[in-house]
Parts: structure tokens; sequence; C-alpha cells
């Protein structure tokens, strides 16, 4: 298992158990994919594999905690690998609808075998995702799962519908954060609450604000780069004609910014123009105070029964959203 | 509820049960689209009742039996439910990847609302299929659901790789068969057993082999129309490049079919005049034939345990799908 130096440090502080179930979770996503087809199986098995920071798999194993059961280790690796697949599969899915060639810098799906072959690998990592679920998880972790799996449809397509509207709302963009970031993150956490039978409200709102936050300092790294660190151009949304937070604020500080068509942007020399402006209106520093609000108000929600060193791991995953974008 | 003439008498010899059963369904397909957004809702729900024949959700019920536990009648209407959510799902995405503009003679979603709308419509009836399977079911309904949808994707994968190959072997349209249609069917069946905590064994291999039957017989209707019956050309078929078994059969027959390459065949006055000539060497019979075969051994493989009632409508079903085509 290859781990970025983040993970590495947030699994030193987590303990040897979340090093244990981080690598059980790989297994499982390994073999998840394969016995549909060799095609479909290597396809599948390559998205999954070019992995990406797991940070969801990452969230069950760290609200589940540590436990001395088996069956809830089990339970909990499954979980885990089950959210995985689920955010593999929209993003196959996604790639799809953008004709995507690369992800994380490797070839897409999509790219590599075509529309049918990437249709069909995402709807078979979304039933493998139920299925490794169904192993060890009740009906209300099957109902949490498909539930944000909507919400991540209903946020794509959010997103698609108000593509190129200058005119998007707050109140809308981060509808949009919630349906496809937060849920998913959400979800991450109440089944690994349930894997483990610990209260449903231990960890309080702790998943949807770590990724609201999430999104919104995405958002903010879109505009401000540099491109060495994110992997792709500065203004990649604007260009994607996504309207995020730190285009609506600005519009508010800089004429100029509100009488902009988005899609007047064509090219990544001007989208690098556009986020200059942006950056200097002042709106990229109140976004992020804004997701830092929401990762204070994360922590500060977590229970006080959590035990001192899952809460450690916890607050690290926390500040590690923010220090990403630092 | 309107039910199909054929339905009404397979609920007739059914029982009452059936009727009631069915029409749960029908409220539970109804309401399982609500609640996920306006739009998406909306072509879900278009997409869900524009129906068809409910044959899955009727295996499902059928397979299941009376039962007057109202617990094991809620379990058999949310499997009956899932298995109809995951065809549709499939159907939609199918629509996408074929740009298809109608289908049961209404227009398609990709149709109506795009590509955006109709990936995400197929996402959420995937996840609804098994958070509705999930307040019933166990893990092995849900795995039986998920190794369904896996093999359903494969299938749907095979026909398009194999889409305008002449060269397709009986082996592989008989793969293609079982994957993309006879799975479901087989799942219908086993979901029936498990929500109504029957032997497994009970139907021996009624539902795949009733799939399989289904498949050929629907790939004859294609060849010998009429159009006024099926509400589709001759030989569609043969001009979306899918090569099926009568047209295999009618090749070794025919050296003049042997020799036809697909793709020429390009409107449908050329297709009609193929299939009057794949009509001619008999194929169409030696088809039937197999089909028949296979609904024999479906009805010889149920269990002598089976209550007569229930017997009768299975046999029915079985009967049925030959029926539709003679």
């Amino acid at each position: 298992m290859n781990l970025t130096p983040e993970t590495e440090e947030l699994v030193r502080v987590g303990g040897d158990h979340v090093r244990a179930l981080l690598a059980r979770v790989e297994e499982r996503l390994r073999v998840s994919a394969v016995g549909h087809g060799e095609a479909l199986a290597r396809h599948a098995g390559d998205t999954i594999a070019a992995g990406g920071k797991r940070l969801r798999p990452l969230l069950v194993v760290l609200a589940a905690g540590e436990s001395s059961d088996e069956r809830v280790a089990a339970a909990v690796v499954r979980a885990a690998a089950a959210v995985e697949l689920v955010h593999s599969a929209t993003l196959v899915h996604d790639d799809v609808l953008d004709g995507a060639d690369l992800r994380r810098g490797r070839p897409t799906v999509v790219a590599l075998a075509g529309r049918e072959m990437a249709t069909a690998a995402g709807d078979v990592l979304f039933s493998r995702a139920f299925a490794e679920l169904a192993q060890a998880g009740g009906a209300a972790s099957i109902r949490a799962l498909s539930d944000a799996c909507s919400a991540l449809a209903r946020g794509e397509l959010l997103q698609r519908a108000d593509a190129w509207d200058p005119a998007v709302t707050v109140e809308r963009y981060l509808l949009r954060c919630e349906l496809k970031t937060a849920s998913l993150f959400h979800a991450a956490c109440e089944l690994g609450l349930l894997a483990s039978h610990r209260p449903p409200g231990e960890l309080g709102d702790f998943g949807r604000r770590i990724g609201l936050a999430f999104q919104m300092l995405d958002d903010i790294l879109d505009v401000s780069g540099p491109a060495s660190s994110t992997g792709k151009h500065r203004g990649t949304d604007l260009l994607d004609g996504t309207v995020t937070l730190p285009f609506i604020r600005a519009r508010e500080h800089d004429g100029h910014l509100a009488a902009l068509d988005p899609r007047s942007v064509t090219g990544p020399a001007e989208a690098e123009q556009v986020c200059e402006r942006i950056a200097a209106t002042g709106a990229l520093e109140e976004v992020r105070a804004l997701a830092l609000d929401h990762v204070a108000a994360a922590k500060a929600g977590l229970a006080e029964t959590i035990e001192p060193r899952r809460r450690e791991a916890l607050e690290l995953v926390a500040d590690g959203v923010v220090s990403r974008y630092s």
C-alpha cells in the first residue's frame, strides 16, 4: 500500500489498527472487480488502483474506531471499500459525460475503452459497492450508501444544469457541495459508526462539514494554483463552466468580473488572468475563512465520549483538508 | 394498475394475493424515485411508469408464493420493486449509449433531457433498487441483485463488442443471453424465494431458462415480425449490428447469408429482405425449438413441493413467454 505522506502521518497517529484496516480495504478493492469479465475487471480494477487519497475509506475507519471484535473489523473494511467503490463509480461516469482524457494523471476508462465500457464499468462498480456492504452491513448502512449515491447523481446534475450561469447563488453552490461531495463524506462517517455499533450522533456533523470544506478548498485551489501542485491549469472550473464560490464572491467586489460572461473565457491564458482578478478581490480568503469555520465546527461537534487517540486522528483529517491548501 | 391481458390471466390463476402484491409493487415503484430533486424524480419516475410487462416483479411474486406473514409480503414487494428498478436503470443507460429516441413508444430520458440527466437517472434507479431491497432483504438478496447488475453490464458490453461481427458463435450468443437477460430473471426467482424463506433450489433453473427462452424468442420476433405486433421494423437487430441466433443459424444453411457482411445492410427495406431470407432457411423454427426446450426444462425443473396453484401460475408465465410469439 502506497500512502501519501499525509495519510502516513494520520496512520501513525491513528495507530496500527488503522494501518491494518486500510491494508485490508485495499485488498477488498483489489478483488471486488474480479470475476465480471476480463475487460470489465481490468478497467474497473485500474480505476480503483489509480487510487487517490483514500480519504473516504479513512473516514470510515476512523469513524468506526478500534475494535477487538473481528466481525466489527470485517464490517468496517467492507463499508470502507463500498464507499470508495461508489466514489470510483461516479468518477468513471463523470468522465464519460465530460469525455475526459485524464484522471489523476492516467488515461480514463472512457479514453482507453470508449463510452460503452466506461458506462458498464461504472455500473459494475456501483453494484459491487452494494455487494461489499451487504456482506457486513445492515439495512441502515445500505440505505445510507444508497441515499449518498442519489445525492451524488443529483449534485452532478445540478452542476451541469448550472454550468455557464453566472447568476448561480451562494445557496445553490452550497446545495451542490452538499450533494456532490459532503453526502459521501457524511455517509462514510455514518457507515463507520454503524459498522462498529457506535452511537449514530457520535461524530456530530463531522463528515458533512469536512466534505463541504474539502469542496470549497478544492474550488479555491482551482483559482489559486499553482498548477505544479494541483496537476491542472488554473481556472479549469471556469473553462468547464463550473461557477464556484470564489467566482461568486469575487463578482460582488469587482464590477468587471460581475459583467463577465463565463462563456467568453475560452483559453488557459485568459482563464489564468480571470483567476488573478478573482484572487485580487480577496474572495479566496473569504471562502477559505468559511471553509475553516466548517472545519472548526466539525471538530467542535465531536462527542465528548470519543477516545483521545481517535479524536486526534479525526482532527488531523480535518486539519489535513485545510493544510493541503495552505 | 393497468395489466396486459396476459398478466390479467396470470393474476387470475395466481390468485388475489398476486394481484394485491403487484399493486403494492407499483406503489413502491411510484414512491421510490421521489425525493431526489424534481427533475431526477420526474425522469426516473416516468421511466418506471412507462412500465412494460412487469414480468420480473411477477416472477418475484410467484417465486415467493403466498404467505400470511405481512413481513414476508413486504419483503416480497420490496424485492420485486428492486428488480424492476434495476431493469429500468439498465434500459436508461442503454438508451444513453444508443442515443435512442423512443422506448415503448415514449421518448427516452436521453432524448427528453440529455445524456447527463439520463446517466444520473440511471444511477439513481440503481441506488434506489438497493435501498428498496435493503429495507427487507438480507445479504444474500443484495449479493444476488448485485451479481445480476454486474452480469447485465457485462452482457451489454459483450453485445456491443460483438456488434457487426458475423463470426459470433452460438456459445458467445448464449453467453450474452445469459448475462443480459437470464441473469435478472434468475435473480428475480432467487429474491422471491429468499424473501419468503423458501428452499433456494425450489424453482430449479426456472428463471434462467425462462430468461434464455425470452431472449431467443425476442430475437426471432425481430426477424419474423410483423411490425404491427412488435412496434418496430423487422430487422432492427441487423441494422443495429446485433448478430442473433436466427442469423447465426441461417448462415449455416444459406451461402448468400454466410457471405453477407452485416454492415452492408443499411436500410429497413434491405433488412426486411434479409429477414425474409433468414426465415426461408428454417432457422426461426430451429431457434424456436431450442427456446421451447428451455421452457419445457424450466417447467420440469420445478420442485415437487410447489403448491398446485403456484405451479400453475409459474407454468403460465413460462407458456406466456412462448405464446407471445406464436
